[in-house]
């Protein structure tokens, strides 16, 4: 059975609606920031960069949100998670995932965790500062550029889905402006009607 | 063919190598940052994003360089250039890529462009201070948990060689200290005598 480390609140979210999409067999199991658990030589012996997500299989362990979303869409194709057979719409679904991570999530790190690129807390506090326009920034590429509609990739459900909501639920706590980015809202109240995030939502926030 | 947009020293040259590894038929088209040609209408009407590298395909448009990289291998299967038959083997590949971009990518890009983060000059210039300092943890990480050898996922030269070197290349300006990684440092002077990236980077550079 799969063992999926988390936090609430992180992006440890989209991994989590996806185990449960795939219907796969996995226990989850809450590593507590508050008492910085993700920092114990016993977390670092499971995810040596000390973060969340982990998805430990029998095979070994998997970090890296877009790494473990696709992992889960090839592990279990019957929930057709992805286009899997269609190689040019799975890199689009790729390249989205892949401009969450490295741009929208972190724009978004600023705000909490300047800390990574800056000492002086004057620095740290400007980042927290600009924050909200970058994130911003993000949210208008994607509502004017990459979102296709009713679903990010289009007619069809993917875990494109599931990251774009993760960054979604904080909207409001990044400032930005919900008014600019309609489709993006629209589709974040669609997806938390969803069985399978509102599942997940309640038990990380149990 | 395939047209390649790309910028000399700059994360584009992971896919251009790939390119060049597959055996594909592309076209490549250096996009001119000096007079900030990335910026302008026509290239915008083709990556909204403003940056590189952008691959246009008979089916689209496709950016983000772990994505161009999968696109690249799944599309040219007999060049071998990740375990597409191995479910695991795939996501670690991704996964590696993912932290590219999503980590070290980003320390690196605080020490040239903080501009993204930061308006006032003073936290720009803190964050070029402390640049070297989050470089360097990263290129630790990698080389003492992630890096397999003789390549990145061990045996089997991938996508994540050709990654991988595209940011050894700026070690140096980087500011770190090359004796405490010389698995990544070994595999840079191996890399740089493959004729593929020897050519690449010739034709970045002419």
């Amino acid at each position: 059975m799969l063992k999926f480390y988390y936090a609430p609140h992180t992006c440890a979210l989209a991994s989590h609606i996806a185990l449960e999409q795939a219907g796969a067999a996995y226990e989850a199991v809450r590593v507590d920031f508050s008492t910085n658990a993700q920092r114990t030589p016993e977390y670092l012996a499971i995810n040596p960069k000390g973060r969340v997500p982990a998805l430990v299989t029998d095979r070994g362990v998997l970090t890296e949100t877009p790494a473990i979303l696709l992992f889960l869409c090839q592990s279990y194709p019957k929930a057709r998670l992805a286009p899997l057979d269609d190689v040019f719409a799975l890199a689009q679904v790729q390249s989205f995932n892949s401009y969450l991570c490295s741009t929208l999530h972190v724009a978004h790190a600023h705000r909490m965790r300047g800390y990574r690129w800056a000492d002086d807390p004057a620095a740290i506090k400007e980042m927290q500062r600009k924050a909200p326009q970058a994130v911003s920034e993000c949210f208008a590429l994607m509502e004017l550029e990459m979102f296709k509609g009713p679903w990010v990739m289009g007619d069809t459900y993917s875990i494109c889905d599931m990251y774009l909501i993760t960054f979604a639920q904080w909207l409001e706590a990044d400032g930005v402006d919900l008014t600019r980015i309609p489709k993006v809202v629209d589709h974040r109240r669609r997806m938390s009607e969803l069985p399978a995030v509102r599942k997940v939502v309640a038990a990380e926030l149990a």
